[in-house]
C-alpha cells in the first residue's frame, strides 16, 4: 500500500475558465503521469477526441454515432435548429403562467415522468441551479420528479397537485420504458374523474423522446412533442430536450449558459494536448492507475456543496452504466478491471456517517472531493447572508481538512484506535462559485473522463447490454404473479411468488 | 470465483412476526452456515446478546453501557418513564395545532436541525411511514430536515416558512455539533427581524440532547427539553427522543408501534439460539463470510419500495461508523478486513443506472434486496388504487428477477457482450406490508447484524474514534481562511486557501 512518498509531490493543478482540478493527492508526479499517459492513451487519441466533439464517434454495437456533445454546440435546443422555437416557447409559456390547462386555468405544477437518464440529470440540474432563475416570474411554477416504477413518488405528488393545473412531461428516449409507462398509466386513471383523455392530451402532456412516432401514436399534439436524436444516449441527454425541467426551473437563457459551460469543457478537452494539463484526461488516467496499479475498486464522490447532493447518484449511472463492462467494443472478453463502483454522498454529512470507515476502515478507496469556494446567498437579509457565507467557508474548511487526512493520515501516540491510515488518493474539483456554466463544465468533465477511460479499456461506453435480460425475466415473473402464466423459477423465487 | 454449486442450494428462509429473510442465494447450505457459526461466534455469544438486550453491554472506550435497545422496551419515550408525558404532550400539541408561537399563531412547520444520527434516522422514518399517521389531524403540520453545515438546506426552507409559525428542533447528542450549531446561528439571525430571542426560545425551540446542562445554558425552557441517555449512541437514537420528527409525522401511538416492531426483533435475536434461524445472526455470518472468504469489500443495499429510499444512507452510518475500524475493543491492531463499504440505492431506478455494472462489471459485490410484497394505496380512488397495486407487483417482479440474474447469471450464445456473470451473493429481506412494526423490525435487524459482526471481529461497534481528528484540523483550516490565524499546511491546501 505504501506506494508513494507523499512529501515529494508538489502542487498539481489545472485551471480552466469554469472548473479547476487539484490532483496533488493522487501521489503521481507530472513525469509519472506523463509516462503513464504515453503508455495507456492510444496513438489516435486526438483523432478519437475530435470524433467525439464532432458527433462522429462510433457507437458500434448500436450502429450509430455519439452525438451528445453536439447538444451543447451547434444543435443545442435553445439557440439553433428545428427544436429551438418549440423548446424555448414551451419554457416561456409555462414559466410565465400563460400556458392554460384544458379548463382554462394556468398550469402551476409540472411533473417530469422519466427514469434513468430522463430523471437523474434533469433532477440534479434543477436542484443544483434553482437559485439561478433568470427572471423573477410572477408565476410560481413547481417542478416535481416521478421516476420509480413502484409508484412511490406518485403517492406523494398526486395528493398535492390538481389535474386541471398540472402538466406532465413524459420523458423516455424509447417512449416505452416500463417504469415510466407504469407511472403514466396511473396518472391517466387519476385524471379521469376531472378531465377526459382528450382534454388531458390536448394541454397537459409534453412528450420528450427520440421516438416521434410513438409520441404521435400516444396522441400527443405535434406542438407538444420535443424530439432528440437517437444518437444521444440517455445518460448524456440532460443537454437536449430531456433537460426541459432544468430550463423550466431556471429559464432558457440560463439553460443556455449551462450548455456554454459544458461546451467550454469540450473545447478544453479537445484542444489541450498535454495530458497532465487536461482535466478529463487526468481524471481518467489517475482513475485507471488507481484501478489497475493500486487495485482500488471504488470511487467515493464527495460534494461539499449541498446543491450538488445528487451528483453521486448521477455519476453512478454515467460511469457504471458506461464502463461497468467486461467486453471490448469488438465483443472480445476482458479479464481485467474496468470502471469502479461509484458511491459517496454529501461530504459534510458523510463525516457523521461513513467517514469513520474512510479514515480507519480496512478498504482502499479513491475519492473525488467537489468544492464551491464562495456562495453569495442572494435574497436573504445581509446579516443572514453573512452567516450563510460563513457556513460555506466552514464546509470548505472541512473539505480541505478531511481531504488532507485521507491522504496524509495521522498517528496519535502509537494507539491503533487513533490511527488514521491515509494513503487514499483523491482529486479536488473546485469552482469559485457554482453557476450554470461551472455546473455544465463539471458534468462535461466527468463525461469526458468516462469517454477517455472507455477508450483506454477499449470498451463501448455508449451501450448498455447488461440491462436487457433483467427486463425480460421481470416480465415473466410478473405474468406469474398476476396469475397470467404458470412457470417455475427456483424454490426461493417460487416461494415468494406463492406468498403473494 | 466459482466457489459454490448453485443447484445444490435449497430454499433457506426465516420468518418472524414482522420481517422475513430469504438467504438462499448466499450459496451456503444450512450445514455450512452452522459450521461457520460454530467457528466464528464466540462461546459467550448468548451472554453478550443478553447484555445488549438488558442495556448492560459495555462500550469500553467510552466507559458506558450500550442502552439503545432499552429505548424500545421498558424506557421508551412513549409508554413509560420520566420523558413520557413531555414527549407525547409535545407531539399531541403540535399535531393538533394547539401549540401556539410567541405571537399567538399556531405552529405550522417544524424544522429538525441535526446531523448524522440526529438526521438520518428521523428523516428515513418520517419519509417511510408518513402514510401511517394515526389520526386525521385537522392541522397540517409540515416537518422539514436541515442537516448540512453549508446551510444548503436553509436556502430552501427559510424562504417558505414564517418565523411566527415555525418551531425548530435542535437535535444533538452533545448539543455542540458544529454543523448543527452553524445552522442554528443562521436561524437565530433569520428570526431577529420578527421575534426577539426571548420570544423565539420561549415557544419556537425544542431541544433534544443527552446534555441537559447545555440545553439549559442555551436558554431552552425545561418543558421544551427532551433528554436521552448518553448510553444511547447517536446512530441508534431514532428510538428515543431523537425520533420526535417521526412521532410528529405519524403520532405517538404509531411511533410506539415502530418501537414494538423493533422490540419483537430484539426478542427474536435474543431468544433464537439456532444461528441458521436467527435473522440478524445469518445476516452477520453471511456478511463475514462474504468479506473474509470471498474477499468482497462492499454491500449494495437495494430497497425495491420507494418509501425505503433513505435506507442505504442510514445503513452507511449504522454499519460503516460502527464497524469501519482496524482496532479491537482492547485497542490492538487488526490486519484483516472488517465492515464493508455500504452503497446502493432504490433498486428499480438503479436498474437504469448502476445495474449494468452489477450484471456485467468486474467487481464482486454482495447485495441486500429489500422488498414489500403488497401495498394498499389508501386514500386514492379504487381505480387508481388498482394501478398502484399493480405498480407494487411490478416492482416486486423486478426485484425477484434481478436478484435471480445477479446470482444465477446468464449466457447468450457465447457472446461476451451478452454474458451476465452472476455468482454475486445476496439476501432478500421482505415484509408482507410496510408498517411501523415491520419498519422497526427491519432497522433493528440491521442493528443486531452490526452488533454480531462487531462481536465476531472483536471491535467496539459503539465508538467512532475516526471522526475526531478531522474536526480539529477543520477548525485550524477555518481560522486561516477567516484570517484569524496564519498556518501553512501543504502546497495544495495553502493554494486553495489563498485563492479564497
Amino acid at each position: 500500500m505504501k506506494d508513494r512518498n507523499k512529501s515529494r509531490i508538489p502542487m498539481q493543478h489545472i485551471e480552466t475558465p469554469h472548473l479547476n482540478l487539484d490532483y496533488s493527492y493522487q501521489g503521481l508526479t507530472a513525469e509519472e503521469l506523463e509516462a503513464y499517459a504515453n503508455e495507456r492513451l492510444p496513438q489516435d487519441f486526438a483523432k478519437l477526441k475530435n470524433q467525439l466533439i464532432k458527433g462522429e464517434f462510433k457507437n458500434h454495437t448500436e450502429n450509430r454515432n455519439v452525438s451528445h456533445v453536439l447538444s451543447r454546440s451547434i444543435h443545442n435546443v435553445v439557440k439553433a435548429g428545428n427544436g429551438r422555437n418549440r423548446f424555448s416557447e414551451i419554457v416561456r409559456m409555462l414559466r410565465s403562467g400563460q400556458w392554460l390547462g384544458a379548463t382554462g386555468k394556468p398550469i402551476t405544477d409540472v411533473v417530469n415522468i422519466g427514469v434513468g437518464g430522463s430523471d437523474l440529470g434533469p433532477m440534479m440540474g434543477s436542484f443544483a441551479l434553482r437559485e439561478f432563475a433568470d427572471d423573477a416570474t410572477l408565476h410560481d411554477l413547481k417542478v416535481h420528479f416521478v421516476s420509480s416504477m413502484d409508484g412511490g413518488q406518485l403517492y406523494a405528488v398526486l395528493p398535492i397537485v390538481d389535474p386541471e393545473t398540472t402538466l406532465f412531461i413524459i420523458a423516455s428516449k424509447s417512449f416505452g420504458t416500463t417504469d415510466t409507462m407504469a407511472n403514466v398509466r396511473t396518472v391517466r386513471t387519476w385524471v379521469e374523474p376531472t378531465l377526459t383523455q382528450t382534454q388531458w392530451l390536448s394541454r397537459h402532456v409534453i412528450g420528450v423522446s427520440a421516438n416521434s412516432q410513438a409520441m404521435e401514436d400516444f396522441g400527443i399534439p405535434a406542438s407538444q412533442q420535443l424530439s432528440f436524436s437517437a444518437d444521444v444516449g440517455g445518460r448524456f441527454s440532460l443537454w437536449c430536450a430531456i433537460g426541459l425541467p432544468i430550463a423550466l426551473t431556471i429559464g432558457s437563457h440560463q439553460f443556455g449558459n449551462m450548455l456554454d459551460g459544458a461546451h467550454a469543457m469540450d473545447e478544453h478537452f479537445a484542444s489541450q494536448t498535454d495530458p497532465t494539463q487536461n482535466i478529463p484526461v487526468v481524471m481518467a488516467l489517475t482513475g485507471v492507475y488507481n484501478r489497475e496499479e493500486r487495485n482500488i475498486n471504488n470511487l467515493a464522490i464527495l460534494p461539499y456543496d449541498g446543491r450538488l447532493r445528487y451528483l453521486p447518484n448521477y455519476l453512478q449511472q454515467l460511469d457504471m452504466e458506461s464502463n461497468g463492462k467486461q467486453a471490448t467494443y469488438r465483443n472480445e472478453e476482458l479479464e481485467h478491471p474496468t470502471g469502479p463502483i461509484i458511491w459517496g454522498g454529501f461530504g459534510p454529512n458523510g463525516q457523521h456517517a461513513f467517514f469513520q470507515h474512510l479514515h480507519q476502515g480496512f478498504d482502499r478507496f479513491a475519492a473525488d472531493f467537489v468544492a464551491v469556494l464562495h456562495r453569495k446567498a442572494p435574497g436573504f437579509h445581509p446579516a443572514v447572508q453573512e452567516q450563510l457565507k460563513e457556513q460555506q467557508r466552514l464546509a470548505v474548511s472541512n473539505c480541505l481538512s478531511h481531504r488532507r487526512l485521507i491522504w496524509f493520515g495521522g498517528q496519535n501516540n502509537g494507539s491503533p484506535r487513533d490511527h488514521y491510515h491515509g494513503e487514499h488518493p483523491s482529486n479536488l474539483l473546485y469552482v469559485d462559485e457554482l453557476t450554470p456554466q461551472s455546473f455544465g463544465a463539471l458534468i462535461a468533465a466527468y463525461e469526458h473522463k468516462v469517454f477517455t477511460q472507455g477508450v483506454i479499456w477499449q470498451l463501448n461506453s455508449f451501450d448498455q447490454p447488461g440491462v436487457e435480460l433483467g427486463k425480460k425475466v421481470a416480465k415473466d415473473v410478473l405474468k406469474v404473479i398476476d396469475g397470467n402464466a404458470e412457470q417455475s423459477f427456483d424454490p426461493s423465487t417460487d416461494a415468494i411468488i406463492n406468498r403473494m
